[in-house]
């Protein structure tokens, strides 16, 4: 649940982060940005922002800002009938992305999570993104990411994509926000 | 056929316009970049510059440079195999691109082509671009563009991409570029 105050303060946010990273946006994307805190009211640690640009039932594309810090929780993209899991490459456009998927863990990871939540992430193999750095993720591979200390600005590129089906680790999280009308 | 120093300068002249248009590549990438004159020695008329980022079975993105009024003629793409035709959508992140898709003509379009070719452009139906814009091409659909005076830095974002397969109004157009060595 997120306070409508809370929405409109990160929804601005955004827009800095969009300005920043020469993102040009149209007017009437605005209020399609997407604030995430997947449903854990934590936004100090688990806190995304999208905008999608498009979204077929073939492919999709969006930016995604996440903010020092914070967390996107890990999560995979399962089969959805005859499709086999959503496809997805990011590219990042600004700052340091933390990103970790399946495979050799790193012991000392950059990553730095809450402890009351540490127990939800069980994938440690660990890329530091740089802005021009690409990864590629097949469908079902569990990942999870978190921004560096200046935040970061992702370009999201991916088949069809189905958010509210997206399966992750901890079983709190709700994937598509609620906004508190105050 | 493109002269190795026109493929050079070409190249060169694309990554002036990744600087301007805040487009961070990897140096890596910089030997992808494609010059493409569909195979009609006119690189005043018509030329594209492209950076595949990525391309897989299912998705793929670019980004394309258009420089100063050069033309990416007329082309759809077909079905291939169990494949109904790429899907593509186009985000203008620079400059000004006057693109013609099939629907209603303009009359009196911003686009200006060379006599000697405008035969082999027959959809008029005329949509400005500016920076933020997105058009969607059903698979298909009969497109070509034109960048305004100071050019033009597209996102292209598609299904599977294969360029060697698009189909051309002009029947002396080859798409994949052949660099003359000196």
């Amino acid at each position: 649940m997120i306070p409508k105050r809370e929405y409109i303060k990160y929804k601005n946010w955004a827009l800095e982060y969009f300005n920043k990273s020469h993102l040009v946006i149209r007017e009437d994307e605005i209020d399609k940005i997407e604030v995430a805190d997947f449903g854990l009211s934590d936004l100090e640690n688990f806190c995304i922002m999208t905008l999608t640009f498009f979204n077929t039932e073939r492919i999709s594309a969006k930016v995604i800002v996440v903010p020092p810090r914070r967390i996107c929780p890990e999560h995979w993209h399962p089969p959805v009938g005859n499709d086999p899991g959503k496809e997805e490459i990011i590219r990042l456009r600004w700052g340091t992305l933390y990103l970790y998927a399946e495979g050799e863990p790193n012991l000392s990871p950059k990553a730095i999570l809450p402890d009351y939540r540490k127990k939800y992430f069980t994938v440690w193999h660990e890329i530091v993104m740089k802005p021009g750095d690409q990864y590629y993720f097949k469908p079902g591979i569990k990942h999870w990411f978190q921004a560096g200390d200046e935040g970061a600005v992702i370009d999201d590129y991916s088949t069809c994509s189905r958010d509210a089906l997206d399966q992750f680790t901890d079983p709190d999280i709700v994937r598509i926000p609620v906004i508190k009308e105050e």
